[in-house]
């Protein structure tokens, strides 16, 4: 029933456009009552993306059975993963994904709808981030309340900027090429300089010094750092930050 | 004309609430025509917001003349200047921008709305940093276009995401305290972290080297980095990435 909805909407959408179709015209389509339709959807946007909610629903239990785990698991590993089955979902249906990519492109009621579905996932992420950056305050990786919380929104939006960044290159290309490898792509950018909080080695930064080293007959001050191998790269620029920012 | 309308709707909004309260309404108390109201407002929803098309405004001038003064700036310090515009806006009204921002987390469809308002900023953003990364595309700051495209995205995600979670603190408060360094503490985050992509100082990192140091007796191996004072932190961990992952 909830598919059969679905697929009479966006056959409709596509025939006379999102705005000159009604619920009457859609449930007409399913041949089924007025009721039923509301039964599954709040509105009609709501049609357009079926899955967001199950989708949304799945991302909070792996978080919490994450969480639940007590794993010391870099909790930005953790979100990307997290995030990844937002791709999933699109990339399971590809022809249905990239029909509504162009359907969203032409009516602002779902790029609005697009936008409040985007926050949701993105506040998720943040939730979790933050309960990890809470729990971990003062061992230097920016928890305590203040920070911690900053850290986990700045993080979450970079997660979902780099997903939707190649997510909406593989839906513009018509579907084509890999989406999962695109946005491990894409996601590698956010680990790289955010992964690794977690990661219970300390500490990371052994030491550091500056010096006067010549270098191709120039005298610059270079700084000397030293860190054991594995070290997560965020901490080794939180250690190497106020040694390089010092003139 | 244009802000008696805004004081006047803004009125009837807290007295009756923002659904209950009509065009009709705001243009009978403001004492003027119907058709006064849409001249300058497109929806009720603008009123709410009537700075904001002035300040994204007065953000596309300034990027657009920080691009054309060619200056060597760090595109990630342009777009935080950028950022900050926002802030100014609400800091200049606070009463107004605390009234609202309890108004909004009220309304749904304010909130949408100012989520298609975030959206905007942050694309003004990303079509800066893009065209700055693109036009040096492979010396080495993730330019080319694919991944000059996605950086950019994601700084300017990280770029509006810690200068709202600052405002957001902000307004909450009731408008207490000092919002510009608050802010600009937010932004200090993403700055450490992306910042100092077009530092023209050319080897940033001039070594790194394995070893086997012992530490507290341990036979840990290290990395030892050696960096020009002043490099940006981006290309250390740039450097030093691939010299940690390894295993």
């Amino acid at each position: 029933m909830r598919e059969a909805l679905a697929k009479a909407a966006f056959e409709l959408f596509l025939e006379r456009g999102f705005e000159r179709t009604t619920v009457d015209d859609i449930v007409a389509r399913a041949g089924v009552g007025r009721r039923s339709f509301f039964r599954y959807f709040p509105s009609k946007e709501d049609v357009v993306f079926p899955d967001h909610e199950g989708c949304l629903a799945e991302m909070t239990r792996y978080l919490e059975a994450s969480a639940a785990g007590g794993a010391p698991e870099d909790p930005v590993d953790t979100v990307c993963d997290a995030a990844r089955i937002v791709m999933r979902m699109y990339a399971a249906k590809p022809d249905f994904s990239v029909q509504r990519y162009r359907l969203t492109r032409e009516v602002p009621g779902l790029r609005t709808y697009e936008l409040s579905v985007v926050r949701r996932y993105e506040r998720t992420l943040a939730n979790h981030l933050r309960a990890h950056y809470a729990g971990s305050a003062g061992v230097g990786n920016g928890g305590g309340n203040g920070d911690g919380a900053l850290r986990a929104e700045v993080i979450a939006s970079a997660v979902v900027a780099a997903h939707n960044n190649a997510l909406r290159s593989w839906l513009r290309s018509g579907g084509e090429g890999d989406a999962e490898a695109a946005v491990d792509h894409a996601l590698g950018l956010v680990r790289d300089v955010w992964g690794g909080a977690s990661s219970g080695r300390a500490p990371a930064v052994a030491a550091h010094a500056h010096a006067h080293v010549g270098v191709d007959g120039e005298g610059d001050e270079v700084v000397i750092m030293v860190a054991r191998k594995g070290t997560p790269v965020w901490r080794v620029v939180q250690g190497i930050e106020s040694a390089l920012g010092e003139s």
